[in-house]
């Protein structure tokens, strides 16, 4: 019978964390310890290592998502564990999880089977409390901003234009939709009001995206949250907020070092929405990790028409880095499932199906080769119902676009499951890369918006509304037309239609709504509803969630 | 120039709390580090240390608070080094201040001037976690309450009857009430709802009252958050949600150790409400303490009608100790005040109005030695405009009740400022001491309610309105007679009347709610309104708090 990822997780001989710290050379003065398997490391070594080479940056995205599963955390995982076992001095940088959606129905986000990052509990749950003090942060803006109201509004902000909502990190429904600052006049001003989760906040966008404490306090200050009765802008710095948010911030900014199951060290921090923020770990993690380690292999959100375009044309650029190799996560199951086979029949052999659905790979492929020039591997991470004919027929695909395609069985095996994809790595890391970005900044907030549909999605139009056109032009009189374009999207398509599966074409995407998060220093284009506080299903993953006397949880999974 | 707290705070010579810990002979299994200088203790210790005899409690208390400040933190504080410079193995028990307040007017809740814990600024903002854990918990369970209610109700809860609110650790007015679940069936069911502020959750007073984490879960478990249609409580245990909430506050329960100035050993855990909860550090922390320390000062909240009562009634009751000396702090300029000095004039010498406001000292005086039978000394927390005949008027109208009165200057001293207070301390702890509760929990409630009100307050008689007639029956079919009280009284006077100073007579005392807190494990009782959910004043604080790029925070006060 087969172990369970926590039982697993539980297995694991972890090492003390200022072992795996002392691996990296970190000195111990820039360790701080939270319990023993858990460490932030001091953001000042960055400026101690500032002459050090940066060492290859490796990223890992993946075809559309599916219902059935790509596993591209569970990949980066054994793909970090298998570089350092070829001597490859490596290091993790991945997404911190949200508390929220672990009592719902997702479980926790740290890899699985024997590619996992641990101690698994703790970064499933408080871990170093980033997210706690983010939600803090983001809530102390809130209830500054309506105590301003509430003390006589010399701003002026107009409470109908308020952009600006509280976050909490829990699925609770219950809070998207409120009246708040009922029952007279001690107790604020009614208005319409909602909370998101605190993944969502633009907070958190920012703690990604700073790259060091005052470039934080900077971004922190412009963040747009309401428009007053002219509608100008009015910010966190007019509300003299950003030296108490940053205060409040001061730690969680620092990366979390911890470790996966084969103690490659792994730096866990920073976890933005992939929809309306950039969905990868914060820079400073990636940052550090590439002045520390050799290679360094991280992730980014979603499929790659969402979660690479966003850590290349947002990330990348802001920080200054470029990937030296791209890999590409496929499975067999969800290339069927883009090629429309039933959920119930992912299990059965049915080449017809992958090569109906092989497309949505092939494209990912294609954007990543030929917009932004960059080497890439296809990652296959096994499932036992795949058949030789299918994985054959992946491969064959792949090698008619000059790409390899390399079963990887990380999951069940662990590091030794990841050592031809390792090998490979290493040999594309050396090759040609001409990165490029997918569009200039300097471009018009349509003209960024139409680069990202028609080359990455490969849709022919895009359609705006008259609410949109204006806000558009709004956007850039106030100055923000040279940010980048933060595409909120479903995952699911390269389309805005959730229904069009693998490679579709002649579409056109509609946007719904246009944002500026000015702090983060992007545009959030919206192309139908997005999803910022999810609910709880009818049985949480709650109820079944227990601990016992000795602090030992079971139902996390 | 005298230096401020956060001033005297940084420049502080703190040990590494590995070395602490160690003073205190805590094996480094039991230790998880939170940086250098936090650490929480692992509460199997309390285990192993099962056979060690206790070491001796003293409770801080003090007068009725006033405008004037009397500084109860400081003194413990200073007790506790002033113990330890006399050879004495001390430690000191606290609760951990809220973040909420500290961006509000109040600032930090760490002591002060050279008797201050440390590191004040992690202690007054996110310190190790433990508040952003109770709000977790507090908040999934609403969130599965409400969930339970929007999937068809099939425990019938009756949404006009929740009793479990949601929590923010923030002072936000805007969010007291709220009408939420709104925008449509997809959103949840709207209902009247509201927040209060973290501490203030029964999750805060549960993890102060367990004494292990199977009680944790028994306690949580209990917890009443609404009623049925048919008026029939519906508990935390109902909805499933024990386990999951036990699981996030498995590290909380763990108490924190810090140091003081001086590197007395600190554990700083847990910090509830003072009116309807009550008010004490965890049960955990002062029983580790006992058994690591040969003397243990620990604290209450408000005056001792409200916090010491509450200590010995409640915290003292449910964990089978008791302490073997109280102290009562008291300034000369509080004690004017309740003289009805005005604030302006209260630094002038003034005999006549300490005379008259002297008998809230005494009362208290009396409650401590006649109902509870605990040898005592009052220590009088000096400020420079304290003159000496006014010192000596307190000393002798203590020594008429045989009491010594003893002046304590650890605030601008520290250790050196409190070594006669600590001579007494250790002198009265070897004296007769038949410590008695206040009631029996055999009473009625509203026999328990009428012993703390003619007992301790002096009231003549109880007031309750039909509907708390009504509630007292109905509490004590469902079972929960036998439970402790927990009085919500303004702690600004005896009586219920926030203008009646000194030691007023002839008052009755008015009901106007009152409920059951079934995992606590207390009726609370409230009289008047109680402020569950702070606001911000017009200027908040936080306009003046920073951070500089070295993680340096400035305004913190």
């Amino acid at each position: 019978m087969s172990l369970s990822d926590i039982e697993i997780a539980q297995k694991a001989k972890l090492q003390f964390i200022n072992n795996i710290a002392r691996s990296l050379d970190i000195e111990e003065d820039y360790i701080e310890n939270y319990g023993k398997y858990k460490a932030k490391i001091d953001y000042k070594i960055l400026h101690n290592l500032q002459n050090i080479n940066d060492g290859k940056l490796i990223l890992v995205t993946a075809i559309n998502p599916t219902p059935a599963g790509e596993g591209k955390t569970t990949t980066t995982v054994g793909l970090g564990d298998a570089l350092n076992s070829l001597n490859k001095k490596t290091v993790i940088a991945l997404r911190e999880p949200s508390l929220g959606p672990v009592f719902g129905l997702k479980g926790g986000a740290a890899g699985g089977g024997y590619a996992q990052i641990v101690p698994m509990e703790d970064i499933n749950l408080h871990f170093t409390g980033d997210i706690h003090a983010i939600s803090a942060a983001n809530n102390l803006l809130a209830a500054m901003l309506d105590n301003h109201i509430h003390h006589g509004n010399e701003l002026k902000i107009d409470s109908r234009k308020i952009t600006w909502k509280r976050v909490m990190d829990m699925n609770d429904r219950q809070l998207r939709y409120i009246v708040d600052g009922l029952n007279g006049k001690a107790n604020g001003v009614p208005r319409e009001d909602g909370f998101d989760i605190t993944v969502a906040s633009e907070i958190m966008a920012i703690l990604c995206l700073a790259s060091d404490l005052s470039d934080l306090k900077i971004r922190i200050a412009k963040i747009v949250v309401a428009y007053n009765y002219n509608d100008e802008p009015v910010t966190a710095g007019d509300l003299k907020a950003a030296g108490a948010l940053a205060a409040l911030l001061k730690d969680a900014l620092k990366p979390n070092l911890v470790q996966t199951l084969e103690n490659t060290p792994a730096f866990i921090h920073g976890g933005p929405f992939a929809n309306i923020a950039h969905g990868c770990n914060s820079v400073m993690a990636t940052k550090m990790a590439l002045k520390l380690g050799d290679y360094v292999v991280t992730e980014a959100g979603f499929g790659a028409d969402l979660g690479a375009e966003k850590f290349l044309d947002i990330k990348c650029r802001m920080a200054e880095i470029g990937p030296d190799a791209v890999v590409i996560v496929a499975t067999i199951r969800a290339l069927k499932h883009h090629g429309e086979v039933l959920k119930e029949d992912l299990g059965k052999e049915n080449l017809e199906a992958l090569e109906k659905g092989l497309p949505n790979l092939q494209r990912h492929i294609e954007n990543i080769k030929k917009i932004y020039k960059l080497p890439l591997v296809v990652a296959i991470n096994f499932f036992p119902t795949d058949t030789e004919s299918e994985l054959d027929l992946v491969k064959k695909r792949c090698e008619e676009l000059g790409v390899k395609a390399i079963v990887s069985n990380v999951w069940a095996k662990g590091s030794t499951g990841g050592i031809e994809l390792a090998k490979e790595v290493i040999r594309i890391c050396n090759e040609k890369n001409d990165f490029e970005f997918c569009y200039s900044v300097n471009s018009t907030i349509k003209e960024k918006i139409e680069a990202i549909v028609t080359k990455i999605y490969k849709g022919n139009k895009v359609n705006y509304s008259k609410s949109v056109e204006k806000e558009i032009s709004h956007l850039e009189k106030l100055g923000f037309g040279d940010l980048p374009i933060c595409m909120a999207k479903t995952q699911y398509s390269f389309s805005d239609d959730v229904t069009k599966l693998g490679a579709p074409d002649n579409f056109e995407v509609n946007v719904s709504k246009v944002k500026v998060s000015a702090g983060a220093g992007f545009i959030v284009v919206l192309t139908g509803n997005v999803m910022t506080m999810p609910g709880l299903p009818r049985v949480p993953a709650a109820e079944n969630i227990d601990v016992d006397n000795n602090g030992k949880i079971t139902g996390l999974f």
